[in-house]
């Protein structure tokens, strides 16, 4: 309960009226979690972390109630959608309201290429909705059949078609914003060009998004794809070339070491023993060309249509962090890291960091552009021994010109990295949230000029 | 007539039937002509060149029919069909027959992302029909509204497009061709895959093309912007920026250099006095995100919906070659390079190049994606003074890194360069084209093994 009497929740719960609340002490807590706990450190020092009850605004005029009820109230407010996220963006830090917007679903419009939709609608649900007028969501996390759209632009960074687009980051993919600022009159503020990045990986403490307009892709036809070599550094090399080659479309290019694939549970039939594999997403019109591409240093063991529809596991499911998913599936002993590499040396980096620890950092690379360079993302599956050889493996990449998103500490300003975008966001949560009760804690830096 | 009989030639004629065929020497020797005119070179080289008569067949039964005729009399034949060329693509540099493909304008199908059609058919009229379906071709020269496909692939290289995917010679870009031979018994190949590029910018001696299997791009609206800048360096650092920001969906990102905009006719309106313009067409979604990455460094002069249909004329006609076109309509002393920036020193050379020549070559620039790495491709005025001033100007580019495609020699070996595919074209040739009787000289270095 911290330092919140039990009395002004109540008042606060009062003022809600119809507003859904849940207070069921196993519920909060259950749903005051993400998947935090692929980090080992993470899962230490946020454990027991629980808000006070979830509330579940139904809509916009809702969320502006809640917002005026905990700023009167000084109540912290964390934002909850899928709970998909990795740094704890779910987790109240100091207890309070858990704003659930699961209920924020509404596609405000389609236009041709643009979208206008509520920030707790699910990825999936949004692509099945735009994919019948030819367009998607331009890139996804590999969370996409649970997380939410609002989840990942507040808190993620690019993923599935950022080997096209680049990331979040990048100038067009987020093209306007709405939030409810936290006050005892809440404002609804509209974030367009390049002030919508004021939201972007906030984790939720800028204010509280309530829908989110969207650049849209044209939909293809995606074929899933997996490759295997013989040796890693051919997968690599080879989603490489795939991934400069313009004229081929795609939207995942990811190499995955062995034994990773020994892990892959239903994919397994697919993975050759001892071979490490590409795992691609091609447009089908690109498939002939990506063939000719490959020519004969790969084998192709898997080429079906991408379905990501409800009981499905598509292919993508095996990239991203999903690859440290499906070995914890098995073998809770280890743990990931985020790396970028720079663009300029990219395979030379790649070798030089798989040298470097041979069996202790398994190596997945997702390529992606990034500042308009083909580079990649890599989410290494790191067999964990402490936190200091964790933070030495890191210090080692860093020495070595790797970049390293730390995905073992839970505040905006520790984590983020290379992934921010170029915004004043401490500012604007001066703003937007001037008592600080935006999950206190989580954007470490912020100091109420109010409180 | 060059050393081709009166009598060979009546006989060809007589066993091409119905085919159409165009005697009459003063409509044969200007349809002999395409634009190699823009260089003063090559004007000279190829004055009065000229095929003995046209022949204009109805199909590929036709070109089948006609290539088995001259086959069998030995008579050159030199394919030609919106003849907007500039390096005597379309020039008869012996005689002989010049093949009118205009007439293979079929669209054989168009599927999602894919189109085949006849080599004959031009690139406006074919994104008319496309577009109908929410696709169009991935790239056109500036002469889109006259030229036509098959000239494109076997003369052309890339153009408005480009700066998303890159130029032909990319994997994908062709998808697939069908030649016929030059042989008694014509055979009709089909090249696909890598097989493509054997045809790509072999300017037509390496088969006759009569169809083509082309990717296709997810149609936008596109809104052609011009934005006028104090200095050109300006021009070209946000047109970089553009051309990298790959979450903004564009076709077209050419910094002009004042004073060439002083010649733009129609465009001089929206080309204030003094100032250097970017010349860009931004898919209108990402209109606003284009206006944010810009600021307040440039002024927008024109923005309206790109418009090329018959009796319109678009902004990309004041780009790419178009912009030597605009300046000779009034200034016959001028002609043009081909450069190709080195992607990793882009500004920097550009630079040092507009300091080495800042009154005799008077750059454009035309961003473009290059084995996966933004750069740029640049068609420079030039001030001509003579022959060897303008080797000195080719050689003080090369000696500093710039690449030059150089556009005052006529033959496939000698124009080339960074333009070319990887294919052996020549050693195609000999199975196609035994007897070397596609355009005789064109590809220089072709020797017949069996003539």
């Amino acid at each position: 309960m911290n330092d919140l009497s039990l009395n002004k929740l109540d008042r606060l719960v009062a003022e809600l009226g119809d507003i859904p609340v849940v207070t069921d002490p196993k519920v909060v807590r259950r749903r005051s979690r993400d998947f935090f706990w692929y980090s080992p450190i993470l899962n230490e020092l946020l454990d027991g972390k629980s808000a006070d009850l979830i509330v579940a605004p139904r809509d916009e005029s809702d969320v502006i109630r809640v917002a005026a009820a905990c700023a009167r109230h000084r109540v912290p407010i964390t934002v909850r959608a899928g709970g998909t996220g990795n740094y704890g963006q779910a987790v109240p830090l100091n207890g309070g309201v858990l704003l659930d917007i699961s209920a924020l679903t509404d596609i405000e419009w389609i236009k041709p290429g643009v979208l206008r939709v509520g920030a707790g609608a699910k990825m999936n649900a949004i692509d099945a909705e735009t994919q019948a007028q030819g367009f998607e969501l331009r890139m996804h996390p590999s969370t996409k059949r649970t997380a939410t759209i609002g989840g990942f632009v507040a808190g993620g960074s690019g993923g599935i078609g950022s080997v096209t687009y680049g990331g979040l980051r990048e100038h067009g993919n987020i093209l306007a914003a709405r939030v409810v600022t936290v006050e005892e009159k809440p404002r609804v503020i509209e974030l367009r060009r390049d002030a919508a990045q004021k939201i972007n990986r906030a984790y939720g403490t800028t204010g509280i998004i309530t829908a989110l307009e969207m650049p849209l892709a044209p939909s293809w036809k995606w074929i899933d794809v997996v490759v295997a070599f013989d040796d890693f550094m051919d997968a690599a090399a080879f989603g490489y070339e795939a991934a400069l080659a313009d004229g081929i479309v795609k939207k995942l290019l990811a190499p995955v070491t062995w034994p990773l694939p020994s892990y892959f549970g239903a994919l397994k039939p697919h993975c050759p023993d001892g071979k490490s594999i590409l795992i691609a997403m091609i447009a089908e019109p690109s498939l002939e060309s990506f063939k000719a591409l490959l020519g004969n240093r790969g084998t192709i063991t898997l080429e079906t249509p991408t379905d990501d529809s409800p009981g499905q596991v598509p292919l993508y499911e095996y990239t991203w962090n999903h690859t440290t998913l499906q070995v914890l599936k098995s073998d809770r002993s280890v743990t990931y890291l985020q790396c970028l590499y720079p663009h300029d040396r990219l395979l030379e980096k790649v070798a030089e960091m798989r040298e470097l620890f041979p069996d202790e950092v398994l190596q997945h690379l997702e390529f992606i552009r990034f500042g308009g360079r083909v580079t990649c993302s890599g989410l290494p599956v790191v067999r964990f021994r402490d936190a200091h050889r964790l933070n030495e493996i890191i210090s080692l990449h860093e020495q070595r010109g790797v970049y390293i998103a730390n995905p073992h500490v839970y505040t905006v300003e520790d984590g983020s990295r290379y992934k921010r975008a170029d915004a004043d966001q401490l500012g604007f949560k001066q703003e937007v949230d001037p008592f600080g009760l935006l999950n206190p804690g989580k954007m470490r830096s912020f100091v109420s000029a109010r409180a």
